[in-house]
């Protein structure tokens, strides 16, 4: 199949390479100059992936036309969930409608709108839902581009589209399971990202691994409350795109997330923590979509509501953790 | 409160040092000459709790008439699983039932007679089941001992004795919820050794964090699978003494049975890491156990059974993770 890729990042580089081995022809739409030059010169994405190499048959460009001219039979939307809007905005303007399939694989909520991204595609886009699905579920770049074994999750409102997805990207040490839970599985990726910041600044303030796990546990049933009010099935967030995404992103050191929160937790502000970052960390704006969300909809999060409070409103880590803890025993509905 | 403890390990010494703390009346009944000897000299369970000071308030003696002389109001059965039955039997001799409650903290399923540890106190005990409850929950010794906030779960069969256990221990850095399923609650904690151990087992294999999180997602999954055959609620697996336990116990350098995963995942036999080790992985017992249950009850349970082959059949661990990423997708029921 001929494939196109909106985005150069990690996560899109290392899909790229996963369809290059299973046959395809990919072509990367990247606008990161540096990006550009190294891989040209390097065969080596040395900013979003270093040390990977990158074969020569993996065009990356950042000529659009010569991305979408080639009558891509699928198009893979890896830029991060704030500019996604503005990215297929310049998509649009020469997109030929020939019936391809999407597929999203950024996990955020955009801002203002509360779109999920797969909907943010289908809006610009202008495309019938059963032709979006997304990927989500465990799965740090860095290990799917070195072929460790991984299990993540394709999903569309159509089964069939979610099954295309499994199909094209599946292979020896990338397993995917079709399901279709798109709301689920998107908010679970989404979503999970907040929790990973309180996760670092449980790690950052010198909590333990006893504290930390009682905030995951506390953390799923928050993110499944407000899904499962948005038309997500609950078990969706105890797959491999809820749970698992939660445990891969709260206990990595790859995970930018709770990278984040660790230096928070240590104390340096927000700004300064992500001026010195080269990528995004998508937990930061999600937390402000969620929590605008949270209220319009009434649904308690409580730790999306301290998050919040930390990285918008100056709250300390600190006190943040006690409030959560204090108010973590309110709302426990253990046993109930 | 009188409180008896039975067993003066690192969680038993932990727990008395909370209930020392609550301003409780602490008798422990320890059979480790080392440990009696290091307390009585140094003040420190140096062998199973270094580092941590140990009131002289709090007694440990190898006298069990001194232990229950003292009229205690409330027992806790702090031994391992395999040998909470031989302790029991020598409490029986000179117990006198006095109505107190009994509180079980050991992880495990007996073996041959597939009995939660609840159901061995009672048994051997003759006591009412409304009597005993169980503390479970992601609690790692070490930082109880040290303070660090923790959350837990007390349950029994009778939602007031579950709340009497609550109030005996509960203070600011150890949150205890109240929940009546016991069954899910005793099983958790049991079964999610196993899942460490093939957690365990990943890492030192070599595996990334991707593999872990998909292991882990899917081990819970067949823990909840016999819970509920054993008449547990699914939505206790989700809680702390599910989900919580089995995070803190596949992530944390704390973990013996992570750590026995691991050393076995590098190369190393059971016989040789356990002969090492000073305290008790209750995974390896419960595997035992948990494996021919799920036979019995007809149950599917794809890790346990590859971490059963490994550790008594001698399959090496290389091919047991690859007959697991292979089987895993089989049993997917994601979407189902």
């Amino acid at each position: 199949m001929r494939i196109a890729m909106i985005g150069g990042g990690s996560w899109g580089t290392a899909l790229a390479l996963v369809l290059h081995e299973n046959g395809h022809t990919v072509k990367s739409w990247t606008i990161d100059k540096q990006s550009l030059e190294d891989i040209r010169t390097k065969q080596e994405n040395t900013r979003y992936l270093p040390g990977i190499k990158i074969p020569r048959e993996i065009i990356f460009t950042s000529d659009l036309h010569a991305v979408l001219n080639d009558h891509p039979q699928l198009i893979v939307n890896a830029v991060p969930s704030q500019v996604t809007r503005s990215a297929l905005q310049e998509v649009k303007k020469m997109y030929r409608d020939e019936g391809q399939i999407w597929v999203s694989v950024a996990k955020g909520i955009e801002n203002k709108t509360y779109l999920r991204i797969s909907q943010v595609i289908q809006e610009v886009m202008e495309l019938p839902a059963e032709r979006i699905g997304v990927l989500s579920g465990p799965s740090h770049a860095e290990e799917v581009a070195r072929k460790i074994p991984t299990a993540i999750v394709s999903s569309s409102q159509d089964i069939e589209t979610a099954r295309h997805i499994q199909h094209v990207f599946m292979n020896q040490y990338l397993r995917i399971y079709a399901n279709d839970d798109i709301i689920g599985v998107e908010l679970g990726g989404a979503l999970k990202n907040i929790i990973a910041l309180a996760a670092g600044i449980c790690d950052g303030a010198g909590y333990g691994d006893n504290t930390k796990a009682a905030l995951m546990t506390r953390g799923l049933v928050e993110m499944s409350r407000l899904g499962v009010i948005m038309g997500a099935r609950s078990t969706t967030f105890a797959g491999l795109s809820g749970m698992g995404d939660l445990i891969v992103t709260c206990m990595s050191r790859h995970s930018r997330n709770r990278y984040v929160g660790e230096q928070i937790g240590k104390g340096r502000s927000l700004k300064e923590v992500l001026d010195a970052m080269v990528m995004v960390a998508e937990g930061v704006r999600t937390t402000e979509s969620a929590y605008e969300l949270a209220k319009q909809k009434n649904v308690e999060m409580p730790i999306t509501e301290q998050i919040y409070q930390v990285l918008f409103k100056g709250k300390s880590p600190k006190k943040a953790m006690i409030d959560l803890m204090t108010r973590t025993s309110k709302i426990e509905d253990w046993g109930a």
